[in-house]
């Protein structure tokens, strides 16, 4: 039975596809190539932080790079990072690093488990915890592994360096996370490790331990950061500019439409399920003018929606929206009529506005549901407006007015 | 019954004497002033690397302050650091730091015990093993261990800061050592370390470790290394300008003998054992010219060579040496004669020298064994000299010649 069905070089394309960095890309399109040819599959490690389970459309930018992996037929190990968790912050610096209890840790790996669940395949994804390895560690074995790395070269990461120039205080044991990283690859024989670009140093990590215990090194594929929702800072909860995989359905849709036609395009690219070619051609439609961005907007709102809450919701969503939208269009455009709070009579109304010729032309459109408040069919004759309330009154199809009690 | 019997400010004289850094020194006042009053001993503690168990004189500086401080009632830990000899040198680099098995640790702790044991009352040393403590260290722990301390503290000490700069390799896990030096004081609750003046960055970690742990923070003494016999270099085996304390008795008095004699007062300072006011006083002597300095190097010569092989072996060397040494003096001075190689008249021979003047004179002499060839008593009329044999032969007490057969 084979498994690996598409070419390796068309599983470089679409792997390629908005990805920040492949390192080194010859060295994946061989592994590629020699999976391909004995249909086994690469050993594919992505690593979470288990004390942020509530994940946003942001984390989903790797965890789609994973989707695509796993339905090319290779491997996903899923990597909670439980062992580093239950240190904490020992420096007492940093309030946001709470130390997590076994508990903890088991309740957030369901979350996890839920959440990445709406884009993974979990009866096919390998849901591990580092600490079922590092948690044998003694002291010794732990200074054995340090001795495979430098100083200078962890100073090289970027916040490191930043920090040490800054003579900002680095605690030591903050040099031991990127080893202990490095070292579940070494563990997993991991083939490729994804992560976002801020993970880049770490990742290499992995690659150089590996090498170190005389394993063939992995490869790593970082994604690029997505802006949320304002279009300027990262996604993120502390700027409030996120969407939540939880997100009820029409909140996901409305906050999706939100987005500049140009952040649009970075969506389509890194958060749809579609090969690259569709995407290609979605936005080289847009560029043209062939496509239209508020359509082409609820299209992808339509089907970000659908993978978190099924199909017929994203389509349900993009109805909804779309009346709205209508509404909301109208309600610009509209003049404001003015009456005095209290019983109205809308046959009255009507006339005074031109709206009918007659009582009887008035009493058959409400017969016929043709007079709609707040898009709701009103037959009776009479209307009680409160004060300071205002509503859209819709006779037929093209007569509109916003009515407000004074 | 009173243990400590001196006053916490005469004691703190005599550590000071010859000591490099005091740090700081009113805490070891105050130390020594609470373990007076309450005649509770200082804990104090030495940090002995497994690996180098054959000490040399240069060992002895801090070996002897640590006796002072026994015998001045206080209690001597003497660590050795078998859990990192455990390690060796992972990286490969340093192939003097071989690994050590527990048979080595064992065999270097006994070899250690007997040659510490010619300096310190190893009755009442409490010898230590921090495997003891670090060997039940879980990877876990030690990360803890390691957030106390942060890696610009590390990285000022003059090792590190001087390879970082010139951007040498300095593996991670040498980073720990430090930590895990200072971690022994947590352990042991020391009130006082020693080590040389190279180990200062090291025992200062301790008192910070210390305080991070909420005990009390030990003080830090320093003592300086001595140079070696050359005296230009720091003893040490590589430059084979130590001397060992196993070292043959008349090896150890003849090297002693040969320092110059302003290395001669340095080692007064910091090698013998005598109080602080009469090492003092012998300096002042030489310095006023009231002593000699090939007497007071003697005195020191036969001191030592005392303590490690008994007194009576270092007065025995003492006379030795003035018996040797005589001759050198003589020989350097005295006119060469040369005479053709062969059965030598000696009447003959010492007319014309004029140290006769008749052949009775000559025969009484030396039937009065008051000739002497090679400082041994001649009593036969004739010698035999051959070829450029050279010996002292000396008539009566006044007159002397090297005879030289040619």
């Amino acid at each position: 039975m084979s498994k690996i069905k598409m070419s390796p070089e068309d599983q470089l394309r679409e792997i390629k596809r908005g990805s920040f960095q492949i390192l080194p890309e010859e060295e994946l399109l061989k592994k590629l190539k020699k999976s391909f040819e004995k249909q086994k599959p690469l050993k594919i490690k992505f690593g979470a932080d288990p004390s942020r389970p509530d994940i946003h459309l942001g984390h989903t930018v790797v965890l789609q790079k994973l989707r695509l992996l796993q339905d090319l037929g290779h491997e996903i190990y899923f990597l909670i990072g439980d062992y580093t968790a239950q240190i904490g912050d020992p420096t007492g610096k940093n309030k946001t690093r709470p130390i997590l209890t076994e508990e903890d840790v088991k309740n957030n790996a369901i979350t996890y488990r839920e959440q990445v669940g709406k884009v993974l395949d979990m009866s096919k994804t390998h849901v591990v915890f580092n600490k079922d390895w590092l948690g044998k560690f003694s002291g010794l074995d732990l200074i054995q592994l340090m001795s495979k790395t430098t100083v200078g070269a962890i100073l090289q990461r970027d916040d490191f360096s930043k920090r040490y120039n800054g003579e900002q205080a680095i605690y030591l044991h903050e040099f031991v996370y990127p080893v202990l990283q490095g070292y579940d690859s070494v563990h997993l024989k991991a083939d490729l490790e994804l992560g976002g670009t801020d993970q880049t140093f770490n990742l290499m990590m992995g690659r150089e331990l590996q090498s170190s215990y005389e394993q063939e090194a992995q490869c790593i594929l970082t994604m690029p950061l997505i802006e949320g929702t304002d279009g300027v800072h990262k996604m993120s909860k502390s700027m409030d500019n996120y969407i939540s995989l939880t997100e009820a359905p029409s909140d996901m849709f409305g906050k999706l439409m939100s987005i500049s036609d140009e952040l649009m395009k970075k969506y389509w690219v890194l958060l749809s399920r579609r090969p690259a070619a569709e995407v290609d051609k979605i936005l080289s439609d847009l560029n043209s003018g062939a496509r239209h961005p508020m359509v082409t907007k609820k299209d992808l709102a339509q089907e970000i929606t659908g993978y978190y809450h099924g199909e017929a919701t994203g389509l349900e969503e993009r109805e909804k929206f779309e009346a709205r939208f209508s509404k909301k269009q109208v309600l610009d455009d509209v003049e404001t009529v003015e009456r005095p709070a209290g019983t109205l009579a809308l046959l009255d109304l009507m006339r005074e506005l031109k709206f009918i010729e007659s009582n009887g032309e008035g009493r058959r459109l409400l017969k016929q549901n043709a007079v709609k408040i707040d898009n709701k069919a009103h037959a009776a004759e009479t209307y009680v407006l409160l004060k300071d309330q205002e509503v859209i009154m819709k006779v037929g199809k093209l007569r509109v007015i916003k009515l407000k009690g004074v």
